[in-house]
C-alpha cells in the first residue's frame, strides 16, 4: 500500500470524525479503486457526517452508533467472503469470485461500497442520493467491466442479507416491536423498562435517575434509558456461554452508607483536580467515531495490511464492541445503578463542595446539588462502564489480530479544541502517546472517572469479562475466515 | 416608502423565517439607511436563522421565542422614544434627539440596530461577531457622522436598560434563580413544578402527561413543562387587574366520563378528516416567527406606515403576545390539563381507531395508543391554547393600531412544502386568503383542533380574555407614546 495516500486517508478519517463531509474531502487525492481503501477513503468519510448530523452530537451514544457501524462492517465482511478461498459470511456468502489479489483492490472495494450502500439506504433513506453518489463516484467510468458489475452484485447481496439477518435481532431497529403498527419508533424500548427515580425526585438512592438535558437555549428534557433492549440482542459470539460474572455494585447500595459516601467523594476529588490532559483524553474517548476506529486504522497502517486483512481486522473489532455492548447493557439493566451526580446531590444537598465548576470555571466551591460531570452524563445506568468495556474488548481483539500489544499512536490535541470548553481547553497544544493497546484500554477507563460519569468499580471490574469478549470475537471471526462457521 | 423594496423586504422576512441567512439575502437590494426599514431588512434576517439554529426547530416554543423578540422590539421602542416628541420608553428614554422625519430613517434605523445588538449580545454571546457585523454593515461609511454616533449611543442605552429591566422579571433568563450559583440553567423552572403523570404511566387522567420525543434517529427524551414560571413574569400591562376569568376545563375532568370521551372522539374525528389546507394552515400558525410578525409587516405595508409608526405598531403587538403568554401560562399551570394523545390512549387502549396514521399514511385504522397529533405536541399542559390566545391578542391589537379589521393577506403554500409530510403535502400549490384579522385569529384557533394538539374548549374560551389583553396592550403603548407613563 502506498504510504503517502494512507497517511492522507488517515487524516481524512480523523477529519471526517469531526467535520462535515465537504471539508474532509479537501486536499485528498482522488480515490483510486485499484490501490485505495474504500473503507477509509470513501465509506467512512461519507457516513460520519450523517452520524453527527442525525444520530449523535459528540460521538457518544454507543448503543446506536455501534448498531449502524456493525451492520456496515458486517456487509464488508460478508461481501469480502466471495473474494476469499475459505471465508464464509455471517448472513450469506456471495458466489465465489476470483480470489483477492493484493495488487488490485478494485472488486473488493466496489463490493464493500455496494454492501454499505444497501445498509445505508435502509438506515438513512433520506440521504439515498448520497449513498448512490458514493458508489457512482468510486466506480467512475469502470461501471461496464464485468468484474465491477459482479462486485456490485456481491456487495448488494451481502448487504441485503446482513440487513435482513439483523432486522429482527431484538434491537427494534425498525421501531415496530411491541405491536407497533403506526408511527414506528426505531430503537425504542418495547420491554417495559421504567426508571425507579424521576428527574424530579429520588426515592431509590441506589438506582439510576434520568438526568435533565438542555435542548437549544432554554428547553429541558429528561433522559430515557437508551435501548434498554440492547442486552437482549442476538450476539455474534456465544456471549452467554462465556461465563462472564460481574458482582453487584455494592458501593452504590445506599445501605452501605460509608462506601456510598466514599465513592461519591472520590468522584468529587477527581473533578476538583482535573487537568487539561485529562479533559482532552476524556473527550477523545467520548467520541466513539474517533478513538476506536482510528486506532484500528493506525494499527492497520503500521502492519501494512492489505485490504482483505483490513476488512478481517475491522470486522473483528466491530464484533468485539457490538457483543461487549450487549453484555454491558444487560448488566446495566440488571443493576440499574445510580450515577455520581445523583448520589453527590443526595449526600451533600446544597452544601458547598470543591469541584470543577462548569465550562471555564475551573476548580471552585459550588453547591453539591449543582455539580455536573465534565462530560455530559449518558442516558443509561452507571454500572458497568460501557466505554471502559468497549475499549477493553477493542484493545484485546486488536492485540489478537495484530499479534502485538504495541500501538505507538501519538494523538495531538490543539489548544482550545475542547467541545466542553471551546477556545479555552487545552490552554496549549498537547500530545498524548498510546504506547500499547493495554494503555489505550486503561486510560479509556480512567477518563470515565476523571470526567465524573462513573465510579471506580464500574471501570476496574470490566477488565476480565471484556478481555474475554475481545478474545471470543477474534476467535469467532477467525472461524468464519477458516470457513468453519456458517 | 418605496413599494418595490418593501415587497422585496417582505420576501426576505418570509424567507428568513424558513431558511438560513445567506440565502435570505440573495437578490436583495443593499439596505439603504435613509429609506430602508432596519427591522425588516437587517435585524429580523440576522436573528431568525439563529432562532432556528439555537432555539426552535419549527418556530414553535412560543414562551422562549416571544421572550427574545420582546426584548429586541422593546429596545426598538425605547430607542425610538428619543426621536419622538412625547413618547417615553418602558425602561429608559434616551436624551431627546432631533425628532423623526419620515424622509430620513437613518438615525432611527441605527438606534434600532444598536439596541438590538445589546440584547442579542446578551442572549446569544456565541454569535457576537454576527451582531457586530449587523451594525457595521448597516452603517457602512457613515460611522463618523454625529447623528449616527448619537443614534448608536441612544440604541445602546435603550438596549441596556431593557436588558437590565427585564433580567429579574421572574423568567429566569440567566438561569440563576432558585439559588443557582453554578452551571446556570437559563429559563429552567425554579418554582418546583412536577408533572402529576410520567411519560410511562398515567395516574391522574385529567392532567398533563409529558410526551416522549425522538432525538436523532433513535434516542428518546420525555418533555418537561417549558418555563412553568412564565405565568409569574412581570407583565407590561396591568394584566392581573383586567379581570380575565376562565372556567376550569370541565370536559378534561375524567370524572365527567361522557364529556371526557366526547372531546377525545372529536379530536379523532378531526384527525380522520384532515385536508391538505388544514395541514398547511396548521403548520403556518405553528411557526410563530412567520404567522404573527409577517402579518404585522403586511399590514404596515398596506397602511404605508413610516418607520416610527412601524415601531409603535410592532411593539404594541409584542406587548400583546408577551402578556397574553403570561396569562396563558398561569392558567396552564393552574389547570395542568390533559392533552388529547393521553386521553385518546387511556380511553381506547390498543383498540383500532380511524385517524391520520402518521406522515404519508393518510387516514387509516391504527391502535389508539399509537395515535399522534399532526403537529408535534407542545411541552406544556393543554388548557388554554397558547397559539389561539396569542393570535387573538395579536389580531386585536393590530385592529386597534390600524383602525381596521381588514387584512387581505394571501399566503401561498407550494406543493410538498410541509415540514410534517415533506414532498407530499400539499399535493398541489395552495393559497389561503385572510380577509380580516378576526378570520386570522379564528382560523388560528381552529388549526389547533385540526392538528390534534387541543380540545375545543381550550380554543373557543380564550376569545374574550385574549381580546381584552390585545386592547390593553394597544392602550398601554398609546399611553407611552403620549408620554403619560414612565
Amino acid at each position: 500500500m502506498n504510504r503517502v495516500w494512507i497517511k492522507l486517508a488517515l487524516i481524512t478519517v480523523v477529519i471526517a470524525a469531526h467535520q462535515p463531509f465537504a471539508s474532509a474531502q479537501e486536499g485528498m487525492p482522488p480515490f483510486d479503486l485499484q490501490t485505495g481503501n474504500a473503507a477509509i477513503q470513501v465509506i467512512i468519510p461519507a457516513v460520519d457526517p450523517i452520524f453527527f448530523e442525525d444520530v449523535t452530537v459528540n460521538g457518544g451514544d454507543p448503543s446506536i452508533l455501534i448498531r449502524y457501524t456493525t451492520l456496515i462492517v458486517n456487509a464488508w465482511f460478508d461481501a469480502s467472503a466471495a473474494y476469499h478461498k475459505t471465508a464464509v459470511g455471517v448472513y450469506s456468502t456471495p458466489d465465489r469470485q476470483q480470489p483477492y489479489d493484493p495488487t488490485d483492490n478494485s472488486a473488493l472495494n466496489v463490493a464493500m461500497i455496494a454492501g454499505s450502500k444497501v445498509i445505508l439506504e435502509a438506515c438513512f433513506p433520506a440521504h439515498a442520493q448520497r449513498w448512490q453518489d458514493m458508489l457512482d463516484n468510486a466506480i467512475g467510468d469502470r461501471g461496464g467491466e464485468p468484474e465491477i458489475k459482479a462486485a456490485i452484485r456481491c456487495g448488494t447481496y451481502a448487504g441485503r442479507a446482513v440487513w435482513l439477518g439483523r432486522l429482527n435481532d431484538g434491537m427494534n431497529h425498525d421501531g415496530t416491536m411491541g405491536g407497533r403498527t403506526a408511527n414506528p419508533m426505531p430503537f425504542a424500548d418495547y420491554t417495559g423498562y421504567e426508571p425507579l427515580n424521576s428527574a424530579y425526585r429520588v426515592r431509590r438512592p441506589s438506582h439510576w435517575q434520568p438526568a435533565i438535558e438542555r435542548m437549544g437555549t432554554g428547553k429541558y428534557r429528561t433522559q430515557m434509558f437508551v435501548t434498554p433492549q440492547y442486552g437482549q440482542v442476538t450476539p455474534y459470539t456465544d456471549l452467554w456461554s462465556l461465563n462472564l460474572p460481574l458482582d453487584p455494585p455494592e458501593k452504590s447500595d445506599a445501605m452501605n452508607t460509608e462506601a456510598y459516601q466514599e465513592q461519591a467523594d472520590a468522584v468529587l476529588a477527581k473533578s476538583a483536580s482535573l487537568t487539561d490532559e485529562q479533559k482532552m483524553l476524556s473527550e477523545f474517548y467520548e467520541n466513539k467515531l474517533f478513538s476506536l476506529p482510528v486506532s484500528a486504522v493506525v494499527a492497520s497502517m503500521k502492519q501494512g495490511m492489505n485490504l482483505m486483512e483490513f476488512v478481517h481486522m475491522f470486522f473483528s473489532q466491530e464484533v468485539a464492541i457490538f457483543d461487549a455492548g450487549i453484555w454491558v447493557w444487560a448488566k446495566k439493566r440488571e443493576f440499574d445503578a445510580v450515577r455520581p451526580f445523583t448520589s453527590i446531590a443526595l449526600l451533600n444537598g446544597d452544601a458547598p463542595v470543591e469541584a470543577w465548576g462548569g465550562p471555564g470555571k475551573g476548580t471552585t466551591q459550588i453547591p453539591a446539588s449543582q455539580w455536573e460531570s465534565y462530560l455530559p452524563v449518558a442516558d443509561h445506568p452507571e454500572y458497568p462502564s460501557a466505554s471502559a468495556c468497549l475499549c477493553r474488548a477493542h484493545a484485546t481483539v486488536m492485540q489478537e489480530v495484530t499479534g502485538t500489544n504495541d500501538l505507538g499512536w501519538e494523538v495531538p490535541f490543539s489548544a482550545g479544541s475542547s467541545f466542553v470548553e471551546p477556545g479555552l481547553t487545552p490552554g496549549a497544544d498537547l500530545k498524548f502517546t498510546f504506547d500499547t493497546w493495554d494503555e489505550f484500554a486503561e486510560v479509556c477507563g480512567m477518563t470515565r472517572l476523571w470526567s465524573g460519569v462513573h465510579f471506580e468499580d464500574a471501570v476496574v471490574r470490566i477488565k476480565e469479562p471484556c478481555t474475554t469478549i475481545g478474545t471470543a470475537a477474534a476467535a469467532y471471526v477467525q472461524g468464519l475466515i477458516a470457513g468453519g462457521k456458517k
